[in-house]
């Protein structure tokens, strides 16, 4: 049997050793992804953003539980970009989540890819692909929500939660600003500790002053085109958002399992939300505009690349003619991509 | 005249007009661009990379002022990504750094840029060659240096500062390792706080860690074929470092300009390092090869777009049927590619 054929039927280690592959940026996944892509789209994934030290670890954990008695299998993916040297990720799969181990429903793996260009998101998306064929119900993507790739990737999820913390200093908020956008449900995490209500109260006022900003609100078919102009990688002028969603604001104490049974539930709001208003199949689309780009951007490049070495020699040495400003590379890209235009 | 030969002539109303132009993604921006890189490669980069709070405005301002006085121009690029809402770049380059509002010799602009896929480090890259262009003869580079797009800009510096500041929880030291690969110089910032001495036994010890990970050392021709990868857009294995340089830990205080002048010396000792290992053209002929790949990267993506476009229908219709199952991605991207090959 082929690896995808196996994690069509359910193989914990052919998953494994496809996400590894699809981590070490093998082109041999390709072809297994390209497989496994009929399959897929059935998932529903949580992606689950905050800061470090926020406890996101934890309330992976109680979401974990929560969905399994409710019979759900679940998928989790850390993504973990700070981690200095490669073997952070394998180390975090190990501590982490120690309670389900011996659970087959629940498959948890670490990603921490640190290609650039996108690398890392690219690699989250077909590693929820591989978790989503093996018939996962649910996917929790789990970030470090601080640079872009973090907002790349809870754009997959169908529902994210961002999760703050009280008594943070204003730096730390200031970081997590640019993920505001990206939210569909507010964690306020440790909110036994002093200062949950100001948090809560500070997460309002943001929400206010995004309305405010927007004011007037977008309609439906502003929004899509901005999807959609997100989804091609074109700069997009105003953030992506749900302008018929209000995102809750939830108080939660992880460690103590309080508040994860309301959290479950907003997340089931939302994803009724999602149906209800054809909201998930725009999202859907938007996703797979996204992918096919990825897949497409890729392959161009090989191919290009291909072209011009065959045809002016190695990429080194058209680099080092640059770098001395002897060659153009506008006049160079124009001159490969006008085959296409033909 | 072009916008182009008025950056040339030393505008600043042309630069500013074309960076905003390249901050948006308009493709007009390419034309001026293409048009200025013949006179662009001899300003000196330097990168200043740290978390929020570390001090990294004051230190830019005490670098300003110290390269002004050995008779330098000095451009200052501020990346902020995660500033919430667009107007956030702007608010910061009316408060930041006044003192040098009224010098001609300085250059200061920020970018917010939000676009996705390498969006940001593609327009700081950009950005960098006007103020290149311009004639300034040292350009800084402010970013907060958490996500992979930071890491990637941080490549772009000839010398790479990264900021720590005493007594920060273990966990903003974890953001901060993601960073330590791209360090050629270290600076603890506010070092008359309690705790500067244990910060630089830290990094020291982290610098040695990585020493013994990393044993027996890269020799030159690995290290040059793993900056190749890194511009290529590869997944490296391990961190692009340059074997033959140690960096220096310093003990700054900006905010009293108390060792600044030591650490314009190590920028200096370095760029001596750079240029007489060879490293310096390694490196810039790795930048040209980044660049050349992310223009021929967009510029074949907008080609095979409009053909998608011309022989499938718009690529939001095809992403529909993506979305639905009913056409494989990788099987269209194969198509597309494919006359690249022939």
């Amino acid at each position: 049997m082929s690896i995808s054929e196996r994690v069509l039927a359910g193989d914990i280690r052919a998953a494994s050793r496809l996400m590894r592959d699809i981590d070490d940026g093998r082109p041999a996944a390709t072809r297994e992804l390209q497989a496994l892509f009929p399959r897929t789209g059935k998932a529903y994934v949580v992606g689950i953003t905050g800061s470090p030290g926020a406890g996101k670890s934890t309330l992976t954990d109680r979401l974990i539980a929560l969905y399994r008695k409710q019979g759900k299998t679940v998928g989790v993916l850390a993504v973990d970009p700070t981690s200095p040297f490669s073997g952070g990720a394998i180390l975090g799969d190990r501590i982490r989540m120690q309670d389900h181990a011996t659970d087959p429903g629940v498959f948890i793996r670490s990603l921490a890819t640190r290609g650039n260009l996108g690398g890392l998101s690219r690699a989250t998306g077909d590693c929820i692909r591989v978790m989503d064929a093996m018939g996962r119900d649910v996917i929790l993507v789990e970030t470090v929500g601080v640079g872009q790739d973090e907002i790349d990737i809870a754009q997959m999820a169908h529902t994210t939660l961002v999760v703050v913390v009280p008594g943070m200093g204003d730096d730390i908020q200031a970081i997590k600003a640019g993920i505001l956008e990206v939210a569909d449900v507010f964690v306020v995490n440790k909110a036994d500790l002093d200062g949950a209500d100001r948090a809560v109260r500070e997460l309002r006022s943001m929400l206010e002053l995004r309305h405010a900003i927007k004011a007037p609100p977008m309609d439906h078919d502003a929004h899509h085109r901005m999807v959609m102009a997100k989804a091609h990688g074109l700069p997009v002028e105003a953030p992506v958002q749900d302008p018929e969603w209000e995102p809750p604001i939830l108080k939660v104490v992880a460690s103590r399992d309080k508040g994860v049974d309301e959290l479950v539930a907003a997340v089931e709001r939302h994803r009724v939300h999602l149906e209800s208003t054809g909201e998930r199949k725009a999202r859907e689309q938007a996703r797979a505009q996204m992918q096919f780009v990825a897949i497409l951007r890729e392959r161009l490049l090989k191919s290009a690349l291909a072209r011009l070495e065959r045809e002016r020699g190695h990429l080194a040495e058209v680099a080092g003619r640059i770098a001395d400003r002897t060659a153009d590379p506008y006049a160079l890209a124009d001159e490969l991509a006008s085959q296409l235009a033909e």
